[in-house]
């Protein structure tokens, strides 16, 4: 390996890496619960996440990270201190670093998410939900 | 500000980000040329595109980065030297960093990608599109 450029070996590491497309909807017909984001992909250090919403979740902020929401399904507002933004399918905001914000859906909505792998998603370890693969 | 916390700095130098929906339907209408991605959004250091795709695309791979990839219309293939990844509407896969990869799309179609801001979409920054944010 001593003569094997720095991509090669990563080409290595990766090899047997599965090579299959994320169905996100397949994802989401996996699991019922609110608020409970699910992993289906990992990029660059961050969760790719699935997750369904109904009604309020808590005001909260991230100190180290943006806070990427994309609405599939459904409808949801992201409250922040001076404004709402509201989100239909195929459209998606960026909340950042440090913004305090409150998601809220008046019906059940089903979002991709993306955040660094370990984030809390209420920004407060301990009241997170717990990391879960699928 | 010498007693404000990074939080607060931080939210402050947010203040005047516009609070508005990215509607990704919206944006692919604003051009036609393919594989010519825009940004629609940033976070984390990451440029969030829109590209519409025909045809081939170069083989290349990414010495720093990820790929991600998600369809928002149509189909694409992705070819890597072991086999291919075919994803349709509301598919995502990750090309892992250092991994050859070729798209493909036999017919127009639509994605949505992220790449670390100023990474060149061929691996090469002397044949890359240009950044372009709309």
């Amino acid at each position: 390996m001593s003569g094997a450029s720095a991509t090669a070996r990563l080409a290595l590491m990766n090899a047997d890496v599965p090579h299959r497309a994320v169905n996100l909807a397949d994802k989401l017909s996996q699991f019922d619960e609110h608020w409970a984001p699910r992993t289906v992909a990992e990029f660059n250090g961050h969760d790719v996440m699935v997750v369904k919403v109904k009604g309020e979740f808590v005001w909260h902020h991230h100190d180290d990270t943006d806070d990427l929401f994309l609405v599939l399904k459904g409808r949801i507002t992201i409250r922040l201190r001076d404004g709402d933004v509201e989100l239909g399918p195929g459209e998606l905001f960026v909340v950042p670093v440090g913004v305090e914000h409150q998601p809220y859906a008046a019906e059940e909505a089903e979002l991709l998410l993306i955040e660094p792998s370990g984030t809390s998603n209420t920004g407060d370890d301990t009241t997170a939900a717990a990391r879960r693969a699928i």
